[in-house]
């Protein structure tokens, strides 16, 4: 059991364990804002989040004998989360931003029944592993917020129990971290945050040598799908980042219209259950992407 | 039942039939090249397509009392698809246009195991209608292939068996139109074309007075969820065209890698069965959108 982190990717931070392929380890990970929250925050706690302190990771992990253009196979055995969870708007951050410029904040309880965003809303919970990835060969410190070839912050929502990562490695002991629990999550990641949560990762690592991909690729599981029947609203236009904010922005006021949701929580119940889509990008010269909302949840928040 | 095609979005066209609010009508759709191929087609007869002549949409239905700022919802009720269906890479047209150049044409047999794309790669058949829309208020012809707030060519492959759709109404009387029938096709629809075949459409009407969507809204059916283990790829970068553009070019290299097809065969796979996902763009200046695949097609493209 492991829970050392770090803030940024940095190919010099000391390893703080060794993990041989075929082994497997269990990582604690520490929710995304690093103890800076906890489930007595309110919205004021949020406009002074340090961003230089968010998304700290377990880690590293070295393989030994893992070489530059190997692949690292994560499979996640197992993944268990926090009793609590938040979920933000903060200020200048997240896909609507430009609407959604006050500070808002949700503790989620997290229990067998799912994690309650607001009385009576109950989100299923799908943990997740929102950063993890290996150390970047470029020298230096790197930011912990965006992800990169060799992942880290992709807030996959389908990295979770049963699913397999295949990661490129970039270095000598691939040095891998993780961290960043969800207990859910939606496609997209709306406003920038899931129910951000405390996690226990149970791994297997194994080593494939010269077969790094060009980008991670995920093998998901089953449970990761959604399956019930849902409310799908549009973006059309030239733009897929425009297109993907009209189809937010439609949701969250079809939210409202029907369950009578105040917007930034709509915003928010969106952010960890919607799944954004693009349903074409091939006729020119408008593409379409819709945001996918199984209609239960907003029966449940209508009530 | 109703056949009379039109080629262009254009609120002169003279209805082929009135349906009254509340009613239920059956529409026979053709082909999204409009009989420009058959069942006998090649490769050689993809360059010379008329893309003056691609899409023809049934229509269109008037909607007595129907008014601008109205809703109308459509309800599919049940749909079939034709005996035979084609998918193509067209040259210019499409994702990777850019990677695949040639023409390159598969035609499915469609029985109720599936559709065939290639010799015993059987894809579930999920009926769906590509194009569904009423006519724009603005004057004169409208192309067929973007679709507008007014819907058209959306490619929303969840509009199928189940479904309802809620577009805006433009024009007195709404002027329902639609055609381009897929048997199957994945979000995203990267190569421009779905198992494209006849179809026939069995929909249910009704106006809601003043309640016009800002654009279309799409209540899902469960049995559009693909609930299979998957194979995705990634595209990590700054621009979200890019991102899908390179998760496509990985999950069909990976393809390719894994089952041993032509890369123009596993492209025309992703296009029929492949969805592509936002899975965030949020985490600055990096947006990650995967490309997933069921891993039994893979494993049904490998034997």
């Amino acid at each position: 059991m492991h829970s050392r982190t770090h803030n940024v990717w940095d190919r010099t931070i000391e390893p703080v364990a060794e993990v041989e392929s075929g082994a497997e380890l269990t990582v604690d990970t520490t929710e995304a804002s690093g103890g800076q929250l906890t489930d007595a925050s309110t919205a004021a706690d949020v406009p002074g989040l340090d961003f230089g302190r968010v998304n700290p990771v377990t880690g590293p992990f070295l393989v030994p004998g893992a070489q530059p253009g190997d692949a690292l196979l994560v499979d996640v055995l197992e993944m268990s989360v926090g009793g609590w969870g938040w979920t933000a708007c903060i200020p200048g951050f997240g896909l609507l931003a430009d609407d959604f410029t006050d500070p808002h904040l949700r503790i989620s309880t997290i229990t067998e029944r799912g994690a309650e965003l607001l009385p009576g809303l109950v989100i299923p919970v799908v943990p997740m592993v929102g950063t993890i990835g290996v150390a970047p060969p470029e020298p230096g410190p790197h930011s912990m917020v965006p992800p990169r070839r060799w992942g880290g912050n992709m807030d996959i929502r389908h990295i979770g129990p049963g699913a397999r990562l295949i990661l490129p490695v970039g270095v000598p002991g691939a040095l891998l971290s993780l961290g960043d629990a969800h207990a859910a999550m939606g496609d997209g990641e709306v406003a920038g945050t899931g129910v951000e949560t405390d996690g226990s990762v149970r791994l297997r690592i194994t080593l494939l040598p010269g077969a790094a991909p060009a980008t991670p690729i995920v093998e998901t599981d089953p449970r990761t799908q959604r399956t019930g029947r849902a409310l799908a609203t549009t973006g059309i236009g030239p733009d897929l980042m425009t297109a993907a904010r009209d189809a937010t922005r439609a949701l969250v006021d079809e939210v409202v219209r029907r369950s009578g949701l105040a917007p930034a929580d709509a915003y928010l119940l969106a952010s960890v259950a919607a799944d954004l889509k693009i349903s074409e990008l091939v006729d020119v010269p408008n593409w379409v992407v819709t945001a996918h909302l199984e209609l239960s949840l907003l029966d449940a928040a209508g009530r």
